[in-house]
């Protein structure tokens, strides 16, 4: 046999088991009965994209932290044989959002999709991060996009399907904010940041609550190259009134503004929804409404989105309008964990202890009668005596367990012990069921 | 914008939306619903593992077809100024089965784990397959193990819930075939196959059904590099009477009487179960009894699995018994696209139509209403003609479309086109729940 492999999973990678992955399990399936029933369609892509449809996507740093696959058989070989560089070795990398992928499909089958397209995706991505606390390189996401409106109720849709889902997860203790990229970059301009410049103003004002303002006027200093101008110091108030920014962008500023009072028509489950001018949402991709999720009780950002009217027309000649908005799923879990009455993740709940094996066979065709009506029933799959078979259905927290041995088939009465009570009850096999259901 | 990337997965990778993504995403529900009911927990592990946990895993052929990772940083620099091979540019792969994570896991969190663990997975898995048409080289897969029980009623078990869960999508017209390696291998060597050539004596018998008979023997001539003993003439007849090979292996027969007898008594769904000699399962890590799930219309295994009680032993000092059955996900839904009739993809129930954007918000409020009853409603996110919003129902194939006026909303009752029928109806508000629910 040798040394014993390793058991580790990667460094930053995760397994999940017991009642942690049955949350996990139970989330994913709460999140997308919720989208469907918005009417959005689910999309599953492969894990594995060409690597030039990820380097060259406006994935903004992102691209940075690409898996990339190596070459295999001849191609390998020949790469290997020819000064080989990063480059020349990888022809295939991991998808390390969902966004690029939905655009290449929305591209690639562009005729057989009806516009305006609802559309959902809950799916793992992969990011090489640097490994450390709290930062994982494999985790899951949950985006809701519509493709091919132009209109703000989109933006209202997708919000309005995120708010459901995760109020309804975690309580409705969220806060929205929303800005409009070309607002942030008219506000740019109007100060002096022009091209590239004007997204780097943006980034560093995105800091505006984490940092002091002094190091940010440092910084957009450095970014100029001259002095500031004195307009700048009003972004220190950074007043949250739109109609205060209509100037700077009539256009962004109507469209907010519709996008606010249909939302708040809505009457969603939400403690606020506020305009924020200093947010920018990272990716390189948004060309309009932009928006963030945040929760009372947890210091960042559980999900965000935006319009990305231009990413689609880097796979096409024409571009496509697009609006999505995507979760934080783990994030979302660890706010579930700590309300934990908010969502249980329950077991099965019957366990079925095997006597004899003589009476197994007796003992499964009950247990797939009362399968049938819905229960969740475990047959203990060993040999074992009763007293550690019952151990292990208390080690495993069942509530009920089902004693069966030969005077209980005789008489069609089964034993039942309620390990939430501490009882024990005998109920005949025909009222099982009802008497399993109603008890719970 | 420069030339428009390329838009189509890359090859042997597939894309899924619309009614195929629907059927797969409902399957793998009630996959997973079935195997909940029987007890069985969900483990979810990383796509990603150390390239050692691969390669040392024992896993056949399939090591051949693992997408190795480049590794990134500095490391990747220093592995390609120092004549760069395969071996030293990678340090992670992707998975390729789900029974290597598993066992991983299972060395790894022993202490936590309670004993059997009857555990499900249900997750893709990436070959490097050649492409070519119906292979893949990213697939899901569904399995069901359970480790810590020495006992047959395992293999009962295991066999039970893939059953269950594949003639409840499928239909009863499965076949089940058993063999046991233990067996196989008893036999080769009594035919003077030893140590390795055992095994390869096992691959060239498993084709027995596929291939002429006498092309056989001239590969076991080659294998043995002598006269072949008149003995193995028999395995043309190859009886499929357990009894005629108790002598060759007792124990291997006696398990295998055990597992059809309890399986008989449970009376499955199943047109079959048969004791095939001639069934080997490709893998290297069975130990034991093995089985193969066949659909009569289709010429292939749906799935098939087996006990390897020395998997999970060479990540750990001791040896732990394990039984485990995988599906074949993709093969299963053909099957089923196959008998459309039994699973259907449905889309969202209810389409509502927006006359007018100063009606959006008491629309949106009513179809969340509507929605909280259960209903799926969706909601026209963009904005059009009415025209053009029922021809875009009717290509999505909804059933109801819901048209709410001025006039509806003033009197409360709403124009209820039905697709089915061709017919229109005035439904009140107070009574669209029931309506739309009594008339599916």
């Amino acid at each position: 046999m040798g040394e014993p492999l390793s058991t580790k999973p990667p460094s930053g990678f995760r397994d999940f088991f017991g009642s942690e992955a049955r949350r996990r399990a139970l989330l994913v399936r709460r999140i997308s009965e919720i989208y469907e029933s918005f009417g959005f369609d689910p999309l599953e892509t492969s894990a594995i994209e060409n690597i030039e449809t990820l380097v060259g996507s406006g994935g903004g740093d992102n691209e940075k932290l690409i898996f990339k696959i190596m070459k295999r058989g001849d191609k390998l070989k020949e790469s290997l044989e020819n000064m080989p560089t990063e480059n020349t070795l990888t022809d295939l990398g991991l998808r390390f959002d969902l966004t690029v992928p939905l655009a290449r499909v929305v591209a690639e089958y562009q005729s057989q999709i009806k516009s305006p397209w609802k559309v959902y995706h809950a799916a793992p991505v992969w990011r090489a991060e640097r490994a450390q606390k709290g930062r994982f390189r494999e985790f899951f996401q949950c985006d809701v996009d519509i493709i091919g409106s132009t209109s703000t109720a989109a933006e209202v849709e997708v919000i309005q399907a995120v708010v459901t889902a995760a109020s309804s997860l975690a309580g409705p203790d969220f806060e929205l904010r929303i800005n409009d990229r070309r607002l942030m970059r008219a506000l740019a301009e109007s100060l002096g940041f022009v091209g590239d410049k004007a997204d780097s103003f943006a980034i560093i004002l995105d800091k505006k609550d984490k940092v002091d303002f002094q190091k940010l006027r440092m910084e957009w200093q450095g970014l100029l190259g001259s002095a500031l101008p004195s307009e700048i110091d009003r972004l220190q108030l950074s007043s949250q009134n739109l109609e205060d920014y209509r100037s700077i962008h009539p256009e962004a500023v109507d469209g907010l503004c519709r996008i606010v009072s249909l939302l708040e028509a809505l009457n969603l489950p939400l403690k606020g929804i506020s305009f924020d001018p200093s947010l920018a949402r990272g990716l390189g991709y948004y060309s309009g409404p932009v928006f963030e999720l945040r929760h009372q009780s947890a210091g960042y950002s559980l999900g965000g989105g935006g319009r990305y009217d231009h990413l689609i027309g880097r796979f096409l000649k024409k571009s496509v309008p697009a609006v999505g908005f995507s979760i934080g799923f783990e994030r979302l879990l660890l706010l579930m964990a700590e309300k934990e009455a908010l969502v249980k993740a329950p077991r099965a709940e019957v366990f079925v202890a095997v006597v004899s094996e003589d009476l197994r066979p007796q003992v499964l065709r009950l247990a797939s009668v009362l399968r049938s009506s819905g229960l969740q029933v475990s047959v203990y799959p060993g040999e074992g005596k009763l007293k550690s078979q019952l151990k292990y259905a208390s080690d495993l927290s069942f509530r009920w367990v089902l004693i069966l041995g030969e005077d209980e088939f005789r008489s069609s009465v089964a034993i039942v012990k309620d390990f939430a009570s501490g009882g024990e009850e005998r109920v005949a096999f025909s009222d099982l069921q009802r008497f399993l259901r109603v008890e719970k």
